[in-house]
């Protein structure tokens, strides 16, 4: 069996790792692999932080996912002999103002009661577990199980683990066309005019997913692209590292997040915007740039080495679209995974294969990819869209 | 006869170009033509706007190359049959606050003693002239006579120009040593250890001067980096001009430009620092941005596509090292044009031509070239290293 999946970032290559695990031939497609939105992310495997309001189906999600990492870290370290860029520092959320600091404290209530461990700090506390935060926040709060991996090592790792024994592939193209047999999908076009068979197509394209033709049924899938601008920056050589663990903060209500790396990189993101623009906007690089010094004033002394925007593919529940296309076979779709992409993506993975290969679906996956499926924003639904909640 | 340069900016460029119209065969040598501090050069010609206090000589040596731009671009332009980046337009000095624009009055009094002219306007006078000004500013000078030119085009035009007719050459190597031959110099080893031989040899490398073996001499010239942080921003495509004229500023004293290209481009800059680093410092960046924003507010839609650091060669004075070392034959150095790199190339270009060629020196040229003998800092000066003031 073989299957042709449409997007080398990190859910195309994870659900490729899986597919190939299960001794499937697997050709994946990208004209830029791991250059798309997983090229931008900060790699926050972040489910406590990221904990949201009404919205327990992606709560379970991203718990599911973040206690996968572990495994999918271990597995290709094994196999690949060195390591894949996972870090398993704590993270400390930072309310800089007492207005931000109590916006964390009524989050810890919904952590707390959704069976997270979150804990208050004094900033004397948290100042003496990361002396570079100022001595003005207004409240810290530890969060011991969310850590971080470096999207730039695991996809080239993902990439290395898949290729290395010769039975699967990546193709630096661009897939122009879906390719049916009526209903049937049959594998796709590419921009130089060759076509790749499959006895089935994966979908982790991304916002990407508009340029495609052939699968009108894809429309109503409906992604929208929402742009982020982030920073990188470095510690100057021969200088200590600034922290140690992911600051995420809210200043006057405005989120930025500083996640050091162990080579003195520190990821400084990162807007969300729905204007469109591929480009960065300066008032977006300007905010952050202001806003992480107001955490971490020492970040100004920082090298400032890269600006970039990438554009995540949100859907309209935040939500994944992951599974089936009405009237549509040989096909599944694995993508909208919005700004979780990395945190999602070893279930994300698991899923999309487990949806390719045809395996028994256990209750958990079969609740939550009802909940994920990319039909429901269309007449043709098999549930309505209304939005899972508390 | 024939000359080898050292340096591919600019400063060695015009000088090249100088030599070459004389009939000599020269050979410019640079790793990274027009890369240097040419690469991060905005390109303003404001001899009026950077006027100094106490600083004759200098003032004297911006206004004669200032004046000198009409004729090269002219002279470039009927060559190659295109335009090299050279825009007419007008600069405004805009103080943000009350003690900015009190700077800027202090300033036009020296400005009009020395023959030049600015024009104070009203804030509403400056709005109508350029309407993304913000209204909150305090004050506004206009200056008719200060200009720019893009050094992206002008440097790779002078290549074009130098490079047509085959006599001349650009060598994209980096020079390890000055060939010696007692006090005679005779040309450069390059990296690759081929040697260029010369009847002269001319010394253009801004901060580079350091790395070149052989010339113990050159130690007294007593070049610093000064380094400084750039951004480039763009107007986001379909969208007007947000600024027709250069924008210099004071915003709380710090100084900032916001120079539009006709393409779209505006270059933001630019700090000055001497710690001798040479990655883009997150501060300066920050600061940059702010400011340009204070000035401008209307920059925060801009699209920011490039951070850039590069070292100015800074000397004590602040004049430029143009002249012979003690000791040596048949070497001219060029360089230390400090802040001053682009409106100081048309005159050093030539005057560091005529010491090359020998050509009988006028009175106001020799008196420049008193003032700017690279050993003025070291004890074998021809004159006291004093500077020269009102």
């Amino acid at each position: 069996m073989n299957t042709v999946i449409v997007g080398a970032g990190v859910a195309g290559l994870t659900a490729a790792w899986n597919l190939h695990k299960a001794g499937q031939s697997v050709t994946v497609v990208d004209p830029t692999p791991g250059h798309g939105a997983s090229f931008a992310a900060a790699g926050m495997i972040a489910a406590v932080s990221e904990v949201v309001y009404q919205h327990e189906t992606m709560r379970g999600l991203m718990t599911a996912s973040a206690a996968m990492y572990p495994g999918l870290v271990a597995e290709l370290e094994e196999v690949l002999g060195h390591g894949v860029g996972f870090r398993g520092t704590e993270t400390l959320d930072i309310g800089a103002h007492p207005a931000d600091r109590d916006t964390f404290a009524d989050l810890a209530e919904l952590q707390r009661s959704s069976g997270m461990t979150v804990e208050r700090l004094t900033v004397r506390e948290a100042r003496r577990l990361e002396p570079a935060l100022s001595p003005t926040i207004a409240g810290a709060f530890l969060v011991h199980d969310d850590h971080q991996i470096d999207p730039r090592v695991l996809v080239p790792s993902l990439i290395e683990a898949l290729t290395t024994d010769g039975r699967s592939s990546v193709v630096h193209r661009r897939v122009t066309d879906v390719l049916r047999d009526g209903t049937a999908v049959t594998g796709v076009r590419l921009d130089d005019g060759s076509e790749i068979l499959a006895d089935t197509t994966l979908l982790c394209p991304g916002v990407a997913l508009a340029g495609i033709n052939g699968l009108p049924e894809a429309e109503g899938v409906r992604l929208r692209p929402v742009h982020g601008d982030i920073l990188r920056a470095r510690v100057r050589p021969g200088r200590p590292p600034l922290i140690d663990r992911t600051v995420r903060g809210l200043v006057d209500g405005r989120p930025v997040y500083l996640v050091p790396r162990t080579d003195g990189e520190i990821v400084i993101g990162a807007t969300e915007r729905e204007d469109g623009f591929d480009g960065v906007v300066l008032e977006g690089a300007y905010q952050l740039l202001r806003d992480a010094q107001v955490l971490v004033p020492g970040a100004a002394d920082l090298e400032l080495t890269e600006i970039l925007a990438r554009a995540r593919p949100g859907t309209p529940d935040d939500l994944p679209c992951l599974g089936h296309l009405a009237g549509v076979d040989n096909l599944v779709v694995s993508t909208g995974y919005s700004r979780h992409g990395i945190l999602l993506a070893p279930l994300g993975g698991r899923l999309a294969a487990d949806l390719v290969l045809g395996t028994a679906l256990s209750a958990p996956d079969a609740a939550i990819l009802a909940a994920t499926d990319p039909r429901r924003f269309s007449g043709d639904s098999p549930r309505s869209p209304e939005r899972t909640t508390l």
